[in-house]
């Protein structure tokens, strides 16, 4: 990772470290500072910065309003782990556990206000309306896209294309908003500002997919959770959606067999379905889906009105995170 | 109840049924329209336009915005319902019920966001600033105010001050907004705001204990819920505060014996408890405490630089609900 960029991280996370939020009631503040802390990539506001730099000198004059974003992101974090009933975020207990389901609804709520906070004390008067406008449609969005996922679940098919619609809900167009903010915080180009929500959601879309890759086919060593959790719990994946679709005769029958196993090995299982995947091609069909939302995201650089240096520093990034765990 | 209130009700109440909020995945938007149907007094909507009235002729036209504190407010109860575990809402089944946690979780958010959308498409923008500060203000200390109730319920004890700032938060400050948000909507005078929001802070804190008061002392045939219910369930009210503050001797060891009883007689402990408030005169203290509340807020009603005339539509409706049920 360059070095501008390992220094907008370190002042992010300075920015957040001094954010104390609250103190009493301190069921209600512990665990927002704790879910803060647990780290992660800070990717959303750094895209806001990134963004930023496009087209200004100083990118960190945006952190304060773009730990907004980040936030946001722990808000959510914190209400889906209980819906998920997570007991782990980032190796750590999640809130939920470790204090309670009442504790995570009502800090998670109070995060929700706080992002309001940090942008209304953050961003400049005269382009507040529209900064919060496309924040709550990016907030409802990524709701609706939580409950599409949780309705997936007790659906026996799910679609390709309502499996893009529901990530892009979910994560996608989160950093579509984080890095339009920063645009919107440097200039008054509504082509741009498009461009870039454009670019985000694209790109949020291809690193969803590539996590699903992962779960199944990244290096044990490097990867930070089970590989094959995705397999072992029937999560409908775009690479389980894809070989539902595609799996006949011999493969559908295993395939059917295994998500309807009960009792199983779990080595076993991810070995038989990654065959089955193997068998249909399923990592390729899945990789060229995923570069296809890369490359729009770099059309989408590309058509942007900035300095060719600048966007060689988003470039860099993205191409950074798409190489760095394949 | 005067016409032009029942009117401003039903106009309120117009505007909310019209409101359809979303469609797509409709687990997250039918409980929305469900907890918004509920009915409820439309209280803090009408507050809004009761303070808006004081400057101006036309008070339905702040109705889009004083919506806004309505989804709040079936925002935090939708919320609340899940941490209480309460099965009832007015008489129906409580989102969590009827659906599940997680779609409580996910449909109160959303509102939460629609909240903030209702205030930022109807609001002038040179006041948005104020108005969102207040209102992020108000929304952080309605949770501090459930944080601190909840704890309550795990606290041996509560002292008198320590109950009155938890009403203070958890109810009484949206009541304070929700009029001073249409004091701001009318005019510029942040004198006559303060005065706005503190009527309905000490309002709001008189309300609450004549609840309490009501919980014991009602009329079971006009009641709505169980009367003596608080008494049942070891609710630490302002008349169980003051109880355990005052008794001695007998009456202490008796309301042990009842707080720490299990599988007794419902209305056996109820009678014997409200013996022992009749006892400590617990009911003639409340009054006294409510009424400083309600006095304190006609003090702030009168030094408030509008028309008497348009004061006493005030006065009358906070009178109509004083007397209603006593």
């Amino acid at each position: 990772m360059n070095q501008a960029i390992k220094e907008y991280i370190v002042s992010i996370n300075s920015v957040i470290e001094q954010e104390h939020f609250g103190n009493n009631p301190r069921e209600l503040y512990e665990p927002i500072r704790y879910i803060m802390s647990l780290g992660g990539k800070r990717m959303r506001p750094l895209l806001s910065l990134l963004s930023y730099q496009l087209y200004k000198d100083s990118p960190k004059e945006v952190i304060p309003a773009s730990v907004a974003v980040e936030i946001f992101h722990n808000f959510t974090l914190m209400h889906d782990d209980i819906m998920d009933k997570a007991p782990l975020r980032r190796g750590q207990q999640t809130v939920h556990k470790k204090w309670n389901d009442p504790v995570a609804i009502l800090s998670g709520d109070v995060m929700l206000v706080k992002a309001y906070q940090q942008i209304i004390a953050h961003c400049p008067k005269d382009k507040l309306t529209e900064v919060l406008e496309k924040f709550n449609k990016c907030a409802i969005e990524v709701c609706e896209g939580q409950q599409i996922d949780m309705n997936f679940e007790e659906q026996e098919e799910v679609h390709e294309t309502d499996y893009i619609e529901m990530i892009r809900l979910k994560t996608a167009v989160l950093l579509g908003f984080s890095l339009e903010f920063g645009g919107i915080l440097a200039m008054d180009n509504e082509a741009d500002h498009a461009l870039l929500y454009q670019m985000g959601v694209n790109a949020g879309i291809g690193f969803q997919l590539m996590d699903d890759l992962l779960d199944v086919y990244a290096d044990q060593a490097k990867f930070g959770k089970q590989v094959g959790g995705d397999i072992i719990a029937n999560k409908k994946t775009y690479l389980l959606i894809k070989a539902k679709e595609l799996a006949s005769g011999e493969n559908s029958i295993k395939l059917s067999h295994w998500l309807n196993a009960k009792g199983f090995d779990k080595d076993e299982k991810v070995s038989a379905v990654k065959a089955i995947y193997d068998d249909l091609n399923i990592k390729k069909l899945t990789e060229n889906k995923m570069n296809q939302y890369f490359e729009k995201a770099f059309q989408n650089l590309e058509d942007i009105d900035a300095p060719s240096a600048k966007k060689l520093v988003i470039k860099d990034f993205f191409n950074y995170l798409i190489n760095r765990e394949q």
